[in-house]
């Protein structure tokens, strides 16, 4: 089974759903027009599906290994990592002063989406050297930048995310890894730190860490947790590597999926670091990257669902079994099964929506840095701040969701590990629990994002909904209408009734009962908008004749598919947001008891 | 992590969900009573915590393993299951004639739960037996019930079933092997089989194989196919064993999960076989055990889930992260975070519904063969056969997702293979597919269950509903009733509508269409049932002051629970019941290419 990029509908997504021209409009991206998109995601489509896919199975096979305090990364993925790097796809959209191309952010996800796709546990290591490079671009001073960002851009190293704690994961406030002056403006780290991803490995000859750790009588909790880079090697003024640093890996974890990406346990001892941004500040800076990267955390959803989805369609393709109701052929491809199709509609339709919702999260990014006025940029990051955790959460529920159902339509087989389908399964499992989990994205968009500039964006998202819902009344009729409309009440209906217990001092427990429910409410409606919005250029271009009818076509229908499979949801969310605290409350170690 | 059989909530769903005294009354089971089936449960669950639950691990890791022609069971098991069947769990339900204890199948269902959650890889060997007893018992010559049925109840020898091969697994009316009639009353089986679960191992002396075949000249399709009995071992008229007989194991599969459980292809080249039945009727026959196997697929989705949740609640209980909205308490358990109660609870009630959906089903298959009368008989069997791809379809989907969130609520820790949670999510994949994929059960559902007595039993299911509905209002007020209500009426419509459908010959894909959904409503809803039974039990309970009474307040807790967090599902099953084939139809390659 052969990996194919989708490019047409990465830049079908981009133009026609996730509004690229309005990031094209803002002048900011003078390189940036639809054809170097298609020329962009061509490149990266061949480079997945010829250097990256090849090596996913052996990945997961071999995995990476650790002895005697060092990485070693799966076989060929430290050389596909250098051919990846000198293709120039470490910097697509980095600064141009940092040797960057300076491309639009939701370029580089829908490029990226590809590399997730062809090799999930690979993809890892580029992505955390985005989020490195972000965080370096913000608050780096500029010898930062001249030292470490440069080398992060053109990707002769990688960076690395070093937050967690055994004792401090979904709760950073408590990490313990300190980190102490050693009187010449450097600091000494000391503590372990767990789940960092590609902390070593041997692809590059440097790796950057971004640690999380507290200066001396920082202040207890969240607060005093400040931002520190620490190289594998010193890195001398003209740019040549010094000593080894007191860092190194102490293991790596043996886990369910993504077994060529590295997890590794480190350990600091008495590393020597920087300080990046300012003391006591680190969490906020760490936010900066930690945004970029739940945002990817999405997109790697979407990547490893169409892995899973085209397998799946090539299987049921090919796959003879039963006589078809459609074709009445004899041992008739299962694709030809109503149920297997239904399956494989849901799949694309699905795939789809997170595509959607990821691609116009990262041109909310570029705009709310881009757009032409301040009050379009405020708009626009209130756009991007709504729509991180639902990208993270839902993309990456669809990944788990679409890689299940891709196991099911191969039967018996999906479950042999020799098929390839298992993987998927396996490796999408990390993607709800990484970034913060989907829980935290949950509470996260319920008691920060959604209340933030007092419900603004979440009403200026249900107005920009009513508008496509009239749009769309030109294209169907009946149900698929009225399941939009609905969709939109409901939403209407949750986002209020949320502020109002935001409101009441007393009601956080309903609040965060409520918010799993209001997450995957947001997701299903803005999911349904996206292929809305997908089904009305389809249209467009199919009366103005301009691409593959039946393709455009399909586009139409995906909608209805959508809306009959996914839109109606929106009585079961509305059930599950309204339970209450109380009622969770009751449910006592005693009456969950055997 | 222990498990801890559920022995207490075993026993409560057996007498006051799915209606043992019933069963009880028949007159059929004269050493059954309530304490009969606590002391079984107890010594099972006891027997399933101490011996077989510490083997789930070392059995994923190491394995089966096949070398030069046989099977080697994972370390340990093969002892486990001498001690099994010296216990007597091989025959619980099997009559006395034949060495069993003649206990009713419910019981035996809800003892083996406890042997699927301590070890389904080892589970699976009895049950396959038990499938095996099933058939022989009703379509064995007395002469093959001297010789194999009393072996395989005492669990001294085990079964196996050998149905499908590799251009024959959903539609076995493809297969090809064939059956050569000797000339002295034997046949010889020539083929090649796959996915055949314990197909070969060293924990006893001999296995018999039950496998479909074609006898020369047979019809062509599911019509020309019968069913042969073949030991690895001949059997002497004294009983000793003879000859090794030609057929073995030609590989084991490398799975996802259930690593213990040795998945043999098996070849036949030349076996000596007995015919089981009569000839061509093989399937028929073969039904007689897919049925019973569907059902016990149905428990180890319970039994998963039951041991994912039991993990995932432990760590909860232990793990803390941030402080707690319910309590204040900063570094407070995850228990303690509405969120990860949400997860839980709902959890435990979607195990608790699958519980009663599975043991119901039992009952009703217990009452098919022994209530009072013929129409009581007709009456229950109508039931069984309705439930039968709801409790195996709906169950194993229950197995995997609360598998998944186990993994969740252990963040990071759950993707870990050392943690145990991973396991239980590659396990659980396999009950959806064997024994009929999930979508085999939906459209066995919607083409054949529904409509086999006219509706009947359809309507016989909301007629009983109903008037659990009555009760419930004395229980409740406002939605929990109301979503009852609702759910309904949702299988009426829904069942009404399909009837129709089902008398237009043009509407057959829009059957297929719905199948899933109608499935996953049935599931829904009936789950629901189940535990509406369960609360108003409790209520009586606690009003005698009979039992725990923070346990059986959990009962109406947990009722509301399900009602807030799956009844309103059921608005989404109604609109993807409607979407009708032609949508689906519509969704070519090209609509679905990239």
């Amino acid at each position: 089974m052969t990996y194919r990029a989708p490019v047409r509908d990465l830049a079908f997504t981009l133009e026609a759903v996730a509004g690229m021209a309005d990031v094209a409009a803002t002048g900011a991206f003078p390189d940036y027009d639809a054809d170097v998109a298609s020329a962009v995601l061509e490149a990266a489509g061949q480079f997945s599906e010829e250097v990256l896919a090849p090596l996913n199975r052996i990945g997961d096979q071999k995995g990476s290994t650790y002895a005697n305090g060092s990485v070693t990364a799966a076989p060929g993925f430290a050389d596909a990592y250098r051919q990846f790097a000198a293709g120039g796809w470490t910097g697509l959209s980095a600064p141009t002063e940092a040797g960057g191309q300076a491309l639009p952010k939701a370029l580089e996800l829908a490029a990226y989406e590809t590399v997730h796709a062809a090799n999930m546990a690979f993809g890892l290591c580029p992505m955390l050297s985005l989020a490195s490079i972000e965080a370096l671009e913000q608050v780096g001073t500029q010898e930062q930048k001249t030292k470490y960002l440069t080398k992060l851009v053109s990707g002769e190293w990688t960076g690395a995310m070093v937050l967690t704690e055994p004792g401090a994961g979904s709760d950073l406030g408590s990490l313990i890894t300190t980190a102490t002056p050693n009187g010449d403006g450097t600091y000494a780290l000391n503590g372990q730190k767990i789940y960092i991803t590609w902390g070593d490995h041997d692809a590059t000859d440097n790796i950057i860490h971004l640690v999380l750790a507290r200066l001396p009588d920082a202040p207890k909790g969240p607060k005093g947790i400040s931002l520190f880079l620490t190289p594998k090697f010193a890195v001398n003024d003209d740019g040549t590597l010094g000593d080894r640093n007191a860092f190194r890996p102490v293991g790596v974890e043996h886990k369910l999926g993504i077994h060529a990406s590295p997890t590794c346990v480190m350990s600091y001892e008495g590393a020597t670091a920087e300080l990046v941004g300012q003391p006591n500040q680190g969490l906020a800076h760490m936010f900066v990257m930690m945004n970029a990267a739940r945002l990817a955390v999405g997109v790697e959803g979407v990547g490893i669902a169409e892995r899973a989805y085209q397998h799946a369609l090539a299987y049921a393709l090919d796959r003879r079994q039963g006589r078809s109701v459609w074709t009445g052929e004899a041992n008739a491809p299962i694709f030809d099964h109503p149920d297997v199709r239904r399956m494989l509609s849901v799949m694309k339709a699905k795939i789809s929506a997170a595509r959607g919702i990821c691609l116009a999260t990262g041109v909310a990014a570029d705009l709310a840095k881009h757009a032409g006025t301040e009050e379009e940029r405020r708009r626009w990051k209130g756009r991007e701040d709504l729509f991180t955790p639902i990208a993270k959460a839902w993309s990456t529920d669809v990944g788990c969701e679409v890689a299940s159902m891709g196991i099911q339509i191969h039967g018996g087989m999906g479950f042999i590990e020799e098929t390839g389908a298992a993987q998927y399964y396996r490796d999408a499992r990390i993607a709800p629990i990484y970034e913060g989990t989907n829980g935290i994205q949950a509470m996260d968009l319920v008691g920060r994002k959604l209340s933030m500039d007092g419900g603004e964006s979440a009403r200026a998202l249900i107005a920009d909904m009513k508008a496509t819902l009239i749009d769309l009344g030109a294209l169907y009729s009946g149900k698929p209408v009225e399941r939009f409309a609905t969709a939109i009440e409901a939403v209407q209906d949750a986002t209020l009734w949320l502020l109002d217990q935001k409101a009441d001092p007393n009601a956080a427990a309903d609040v965060l009962a409520a918010a799993d429910a209001y997450l995957k409410l947001l997701g299903d409606v803005v999911g349904g908008w996206m292929l809305a919005k997908g089904a009305l250029a389809a249209k467009a271009k199919l009366d103005a004749q301009d691409g593959d009818p039946a393709w455009l076509q399909g586009k139409l229908d995906l909608y209805e598919v959508y809306a009959a499979n996914v839109l109606g949801h929106v009585s079961s969310r509305l059930a599950a947001i309204g339970q209450g605290g109380e009622l969770l409350q009751r449910m006592t170690v005693e009456a969950l008891a055997g």
